[in-house]
């Protein structure tokens, strides 16, 4: 191994300069205002978990797990989601706390990668989880969370489709028995989006053609309410049943919070995570190619953990909503440059505190000597020609107040 | 090595119930916004580092690093303070910016420890870099923005001592030439306050009286601005002097931000970190036994990065300030229950909406069967006697509103 040179970071790993931060910052504190106004308290985990509890848990790959070793030669793992660790707490610190427990989190999670062009190593997720409630009516309230909580992150166009994991899995448990490789190809198709290779790998398991007809007839089960009747004489299967009657009550509710324009059935989806156990979700925004946010039911997490309880939720993906949406905060930013010298020092700096403690404005005050000054004098002068702002040492000022210190009253004015 | 337990976490690893999130929310918004409006931008950088550059450039020492190997088998650290990945993005996305750079930050941080009780091994910090200004003035600021910062995060009393590593460096190198080890010794008792042990081996030494005064006289040199006129006296190493003046300057500095009496000069401090160069400081609130924020020059560091430039910063221990103060937060809260039946429930989410727009309230919605319902006003007609607060399920709401879905007029007020 070559080392790494001085100014380089991790593969996967990323700075944020101010822009960036400025604009994550405020996703992170209107989606979580958002979930707060909606009853969800938020909580905090440590970033380094045991492997053998929440490590296992998580839906996470075994090989994207960063993983290292405490010094009693304990693995650890750094978490690749909150959903566990949450479970974890849900479990311990809070197992007095009644049910429903409704809980927000904005953190940053891990995933080791191959080293694909843009993927990240470590990347923010902002979600919450609803535990101790089985009802459609909690799927529902997570799915109009999803849905306010994009909103209030400044996306504008998407879309929420909803499946559920029963569905096929009572389809294909009805009309594929003993085909158990077949159906594992099958599911890798949908999950692929694979239209055309589902078809082909259909066909070529030569089934009755009433199956045939019934399976190619879910790649035409996604669009709105009335997928879910269409669903229903699709297939006879309980499961199956119970799983389309679960969507059309959650879909009632939907209508109740009046959001079903930006919602949709995709009886198609298959949720990533394995350990999702009924509805799931995903959102996306109208410019991009993946999701935004992704969610569902997860009923048999928490029994891992010692409190069986069935639980739903969801997480938006922060760090691409980040390269989604614009910001205007540095439209409204107004900075200001106090100059000084020593004999002006206490009163530029009694200035720079009365702006800082009555306004939003950002004081940056600097000692100016003569030199210093007439960089400053200059830089004022061409600002009066161009934008009214202020270029001094590479930072923008919008306002540059008359120089402290000085008895020829010099200085320049805006 | 026995599993952990389900509900087990790391050692050192802390969870942050609600309560305590929103305090440390409270302090890392308050606190942020005081470094913004003194002209500082927040960066991020990614959790994990390459050891050879970050890892090796950081003040921590090596067997508190947390490593790990990434897929090609280098090593990686969790970063350990942000100091030095701030340095290596000034030398490499930022090396175009012009200086000085003021940059803030708030993170989580990371120390390996040993199994001792409290400590952590994943803490937060909130600080501030002043890049590339050697000024007594740039150490005067920090200096000056440590105290608003305390102030904003809600600690009341506070004392910020002041040293400088250039003058018991100066005086050593003049009075204890051949003594290398005792010279470590020395400085190792100041470093654990230990005057006791400091004047004994002092004593053991058998120095020249004079020298034996000199080096007794620097316990004394701790207080007001008297201490520098007292230090000048005491040396006449050329390392020593300049240490003391760029010290007075800085006091007549603070004197002009108006913050003298939270300051005090410690010349016996030595800064825990190997890198500092000059003037450092730590901060102590009245009723804890550690420090709350420590700084300092380290003009050194930038240069390991390829852009040589000198540098002074601080960082608030942000996870002890949140032990040390209270907040009021949740007695503003304004917590409200709608329950609701199928046939209100249109009716109760668009009053939920309606008052979750118009207002900070908090809006939980919950179906209620009818044994739920006469749980509510239990629990309703219960606060009436009481505090005004409904308990529903654990949790406390100050209004219930009336029942969405009854035709009956039923439900409780207040």
């Amino acid at each position: 191994m070559s080392k790494p040179k001085v100014f380089e970071k991790p593969i996967g790993a990323k700075d944020y300069l101010p822009h960036a931060v400025g604009k994550l910052r405020q996703i992170e504190n209107e989606v979580l205002a958002c979930m707060r106004s909606w009853g969800y308290e938020q909580i905090m985990t440590p970033t380094m978990e045991y492997y053998d509890t929440v490590g296992v848990a998580s839906a996470t790959s075994d090989r994207k797990l960063f993983k290292l070793l405490n010094n009693r030669g304990t693995t650890l793992v750094l978490r690749s989601d909150m959903t566990a660790p949450i479970a974890r707490v849900v479990s311990s610190l809070l197992k007095e706390a009644q049910f429903p427990l409704r809980l927000s989190y904005h953190s940053n999670v891990f995933r080791s990668i191959e080293e694909e062009a843009g993927r990240e190593a470590e990347f923010f997720q902002t979600g919450v989880e609803l535990v101790g409630d089985a009802s459609p009516e909690a799927d529902a309230e997570v799915v109009a969370l999803a849905i306010a909580s994009l909103q209030a992150a400044g996306v504008e166009r998407f879309k929420i489709a909803i499946g559920h994991v029963g569905f096929l899995n009572g389809l294909f448990e009805e009309t594929l028995e003993g085909y158990g490789e077949a159906e594992e190809e099958l599911k890798a198709c949908l999950l692929g989006r694979d239209y055309v290779g589902y078809r082909e790998r259909l066909r070529a398991l030569s089934l009755a053609e009433p199956i045939q007809r019934e399976l190619e007839g879910i790649l035409r089960l996604r669009g709105g309410q009335e997928i879910c009747d269409q669903a229903l004489q699709l297939s006879a299967n309980a499961t199956a049943q119970a799983s389309i009657r679960h969507l059309c009550e959650m879909w009632d509710v939907l209508r109740a919070y009046g959001v079903c324009e930006h919602v949709m059935i995709d009886l198609t989806m298959i949720g990533d995570f394995g350990y999702y156990t009924g509805m799931t979700f995903e959102g996306y925004a109208a410019d991009l190619g993946f999701p935004v946010a992704n969610g569902g039911r997860y009923d048999n997490l928490l029994k891992q953990f010692g409190r069986p309880a069935p639980a739903t939720g969801f997480s938006l993906k922060t760090t691409r909503i980040l390269e989604l949406i614009g910001d205007d905060s540095s439209l409204t930013e107004q900075r200001i440059l106090i100059g000084y010298n020593a004999a002006g020092r206490e009163a530029a700096f009694d200035e720079a505190l009365r702006l800082r403690d009555s306004s939003d404005a950002i004081v940056v005050t600097e000692k100016m000597d003569a030199a210093a000054r007439l960089d400053a004098l200059a830089a004022a002068a061409l600002a009066l020609d161009t934008d009214g702002k202020v270029l001094y040492k590479g930072v923008s000022f919008g306002t540059f107040l008359p120089f402290f210190g000085e008895h020829d009253g010099g200085g320049a004015g805006q």
